[in-house]
Formats: structure tokens, sequence, C-alpha cells
């Protein structure tokens, strides 16, 4: 029987190497097909917000959230692992936020209006809630003053939250995708074929999507085990009593 | 302190009250922005397509996913509870192919390519992997022939199968009707208004999509509540010892 921890570390290298697939394949979609990066409000500018908004919503992100379950930090002091877990989480929020600059810069310089897709509701909503997530987080576990009730209290409401805020980024990531090419292949524009068409862009970028989904799954299957949940520990003793996992 | 059941039929009443929303919703867009339904290969068949997806692979599969959840269910013989569960999946997995077969007659009777674009390719694995799920789901825990070896060896994973098929769902109908509203309201159609200048038709929409985010929330809230989880017989005693929900 392969023992929880080899397991672990098993999935836990694959969702490494999904992560950075995903950061590889919409950072090629953007030089390959969309012509490559600039910040000049101009379309250029706007290819910045796929690959900061997958690098920091999606794969820093998730990477974060499974901090905790790393058997190799169970034995380790859990204030060193809560700071790089809120520095993990200030970069992707950081990048997140230069995403939504670079689309808002863009839409500034052509004139289109902001926030009218169902993907830039979500997009938005997702963006609004980690950052209120990350306050929260900050003030209830690392502030020295923070009271054990409180934290006791905001415990399931910070692991509820962070799980709810990556679904979002998942579905607005899809969602972003197939928006992004709806537009863009629309077989009108010079030198575009339609989406319709299958052509190569429309594949990779989709590829791209199905990577999206496997990393996100994988990080949410490691985050529904109970039995790679770090343990606090008067709870050491309950281990061995958990049921099965479902 | 609010006792555990009175706290889980509060958030179960929300949920039907938001699933109901849901498919009022999407019911409503489409009789009165899309022209309403008929079974003849036209647009007409294609709005079918939301109606069914959302009212059979998100509301009516996300209650049956709950379904071992509700406290009144647990003094009861599980068998029972077992047939209504695969019954109301079979009858969501009816209505999703139902919903499949409407688009991709409509894209037939318009000779549009299918499964071109990124929100296609997600649904129809979706489904897929729902087919595999519910067959296996038979198999496995309704065949009196089952081995209880090969039960307990299933269970985790069709837990997490069935979670990673809603958030899928979600992620498709979201993606889905941002793909239906950036089609429609091109804004060069005759009487239709732009996307982008944000008109009744599409704030109404995104609306619905976000009644739709926040019954899988609910959803995914209930099913994470370890609290919440029908204890076989042997785990009675361990209820006790579960560590805080996190």
């Amino acid at each position: 029987m392969i023992s929880s921890s080899v397991l672990f570390y098993g999935i836990y290298v694959l969702c490494l190497c999904l992560g950075l697939l995903c950061v590889v394949f919409v950072s090629y979609w953007n030089i390959e097909w969309r012509g490559g990066f600039a910040w000049d409000a101009s379309f250029l500018q706007f290819n910045w917000h796929p690959v900061l908004m997958v690098t920091g919503l999606v794969v820093l992100y998730g990477n974060a959230a499974i901090l905790y379950r790393i058997p190799f930090t169970w034995s380790q002091r859990k204030q060193h692992w809560k700071l790089v877990h809120a520095s993990l989480l200030l970069s992707s929020l950081f990048l997140s936020i230069l995403g939504l600059c670079a689309v808002f810069d863009f839409h500034t310089g052509y004139h289109i209006p902001n926030l009218y897709s169902l993907h830039s509701w979500v997009g938005i909503c997702t963006v609004v809630l980690f950052t209120v997530q990350w306050v929260l987080g900050l003030v209830g576990f690392l502030s020295p003053c923070s009271p054990l009730g409180f934290r006791k209290l905001l415990k399931p409401v910070h692991a509820w939250m962070g799980m709810a805020i990556f679904i979002l980024s998942l579905a607005s990531s899809l969602s972003g995708i197939n928006e992004k090419l709806l537009l863009a292949l629309d077989g009108n524009s010079n030198s575009t074929a339609a989406y319709s068409s299958h052509p190569a862009e429309a594949l990779f970028a989709n590829f791209l999507g199905v990577l999206i989904v496997a990393f996100g799954l994988v990080v949410l299957g490691i985050l529904s085990n109970q039995r790679w949940n770090r343990l606090e520990p008067e709870q050491e003793s309950s281990r061995s009593l958990l049921p099965e996992d479902n």
C-alpha cells in the first residue's frame, strides 16, 4: 500500500508541472498569436491580462492554498509557513490587480466600456473577495493582538472563502479565454480564421483551458483530502479516527 | 449557539430558493429575449440548451449531490436514499443529454461546426465524465454483487469525481451564458443592442450567472462541511472527535 505522504508528493509534483505548463501556454499563446506584450494602452497591453491572471489568480493562488498540506511543513513552526502563505497570496493579489489594470487601460485607450460581460462580473468579484480575504487573514491570523476566539471562528470561513475564490478564478479564466477567442477569431478581422474553423490558435488556447481545469481539480483534490490537513497539536490524537475521505 | 441541524436547514432552504431562481431566470431569459422554444433545428431549439443544462446539470445535480447531507435522512435506510440519489442524477443526465441534442441539432440546421469553443470542450467533458460516474455508481453502489472492498475503494473517488463534475458544470454554464451573449448581442444583428452597451437582456443574463455562482457555492459549502456528512454506523463514535471544519 502506497503511503499517504508518498502519494501526496506524487500529486504535488503533478500540480507543480501543470501550473508551470499553464504559465508557459498562456505566455506562448500571447507571444505567438497575439503579437506579444507592451504597456501602452494598446492590444499588446491587453495581452498582459490573461498572462497575469492565470499566473497570479490561478497558479500562484493554487500553490499558496495547498501550502499547509505539504507533510514536510507539519513538523515546523506554523508561524513561518503563515508568512510564506501570506507572501505568496500577496504576490498573487499584486499580479491580479496588475492584470486588471492592463485590461482597464486597454479599454480606456479603445473607448470600450468596462465590466459589461459575465466574465468581467465574475472576475472582478473574485479579485474583490480575494482582497477582503487577504486583509481578514492578515488581521485574524498574523496580527499578534487577534483574540483566539476570533481566530477559531474565522478559520473555517477563511478556508471556505479560499476555496470559493479559487473556483471563481477557474471559472473566470475559462470564460475569459473563451471570450477572447470569440472576439479575436471572428473571421472578419484581417489574417485571422474564424474560431469555428478550428485554427491552430483556437486549439492551443482551448488546450490551455484544459490545463487550467486539470490544475484546478488537482489543487481542489488536495484541499478536499482530510488526511493531508495540517492538524493542530490538540487534534493529533484524532487523525486515526477520521472517516475515509468522502 | 445555533444547532448544526437548524443551520443546515436554513442553508438548505437558501439552496432550494437559489436553484428555483436559476431555473426561473434561465427560462424567462429565453422566453422574453430569445423568442421562446421549439424543437425544429432553429434558433428556438437552441434556446432549450441553456434551460436544460442549467436545470439538469446545475440545479438537479447540485440537489442530488447534497441529498445525503440532509439530517432527516440519517436515521433512515441508506438504500432508499441511494435510489433517490441515483434517480435524481439519472433525470439530471437525461436533461443534460437532451440539452446537448438541442445544440447539436441547431448546429446541423445552420451548418455550424460542433465543439469548437472552450465552452463546448469543457461542457462535453462534463457530460462524458457524468455518464461514466453514473454507470460506475450504479455498478459499485446499487448492484447487489458489488464486493465491499470495491465499494470502499470507489467511495472517495465517487465523492471527488462528483464534486469535480459539479465545478465543471458551473464553469460550463458561466462560459456558455457569456458566449451566447457575445454572439447574440454583437450590435450588428437587427434589433439587438451590443453586449457592451449594457442592454437589459445582458444585465438579466449576467445576473443569472451570479445566481448560478451563488447556488454552486452554497452546494459546495454544504459538501465541504464534515459535520453534515452522513456517517456509517462504525463511524458514529468518531463524529465528536472530528476537528473543526477546515
